[in-house]
């Protein structure tokens, strides 16, 4: 029913996450219309981000230089290190406008059932920076999934014995959330880690 | 807190419609992580749309080709004209499979308020067209709104005359709708197209 190409267009459009048939109709009918130029400069920044972007050689962070402009950043505080899984959950830290530690990006988390192990997601590379390094807190601030758990685990297990705090950010019920909508196992955790009230 | 070079990947992707930060921020990320040859493979498509479709001579439907495949095929009924307002509503009623006549797309519908003329989308193309072939009906397939039914209107009027069946798309209440979600204006014009029970 398409034109080929702008069959080919709408499959590709259809290859991204959460986009369906007609979102991928949508966007390729855009591309159709819009000015060449505009689709021209929008291929130029697909092209950019593949050739210029790659991980801080230090923190694994996306940069398009050798070491990211956090680690980069003296003025911040070099000792404490956030350990996150992707370079999104940097993104969000940094939103936050809070914390002002270094980071170091994880390849995603520990998963036996996917056949992901420590090597797989860089955790040599981690310890031998906190080993070369003089942190005084790790945060690990990985989701609270079974992935998240193993992984937070098995890193608080080969720090032992480091004179460090190992921390993790906290689980529980979501600020403004509705009691009725929270899951069982969340509100489990909520109970568990409950705190006395100061 | 991105990269350069991802920013603007973020803000390309922000200029589709309907797209917004959070999903432009998923979608540049996808680009980041997918293998380069399938962004290449994306990004070729997205070349082959602009330099390759154009307008088909005869109806303005979508095309590679100088007359496209429903102008083309001789197995379709000629002597009935649906015309729409974009490609995109030919893809809905071929989808169908029901109606099997001819095409003619406009370039949009006459707007006063916009200041959009009926020679701005093509109206003396169609005009030609209808004059040089021996359609036996006009079936005038745009939406139902000021500019719809202003469009309708003024094609009726310029047809006026000529042995033709000029017939517009029913209006009216969408099949298994809610009867308390339908607007007034639907509900009333549902009122007004009313038809007898056969």
């Amino acid at each position: 029913m398409y034109p080929e190409s702008l069959r080919n267009l709408i499959e590709g459009f259809k290859s991204f996450p959460g986009i369906g048939e007609k979102t991928a109709e949508r966007l390729a009918f855009s591309v159709l219309d819009a000015d060449t130029e505009k689709v021209g400069a929008f291929i130029d920044s697909m092209k950019d981000v593949k050739e210029k972007i790659h991980p801080c050689k230090i923190c694994n962070h996306l940069t398009e230089n050798e070491i990211c402009e956090i680690c980069s950043n003296k003025l911040r505080d070099q000792s404490t290190l956030c350990v996150v899984e992707d370079p999104r959950s940097v993104i969000l830290f940094e939103r936050l406008g809070s914390y002002n530690g270094m980071y170091h990006v994880l390849n995603g988390l520990i998963s036996p059932m996917e056949g992901i192990n420590p090597e797989d997601i860089g955790i040599d590379k981690l310890l031998s920076r906190i080993k070369e390094n003089n942190f005084k807190e790790i945060i690990l601030a990985v989701k609270p999934s079974i992935e998240g758990e193993t992984t937070a685990l098995y890193i608080k297990k080969i720090l032992d014995g480091l004179p460090l705090r190992v921390s993790k950010i906290a689980s529980g019920i979501p600020i403004g959330a509705d009691m009725e909508y929270i899951d069982s196992m969340t509100l489990e955790r909520a109970l568990l880690d409950r705190k006395n009230i100061e």
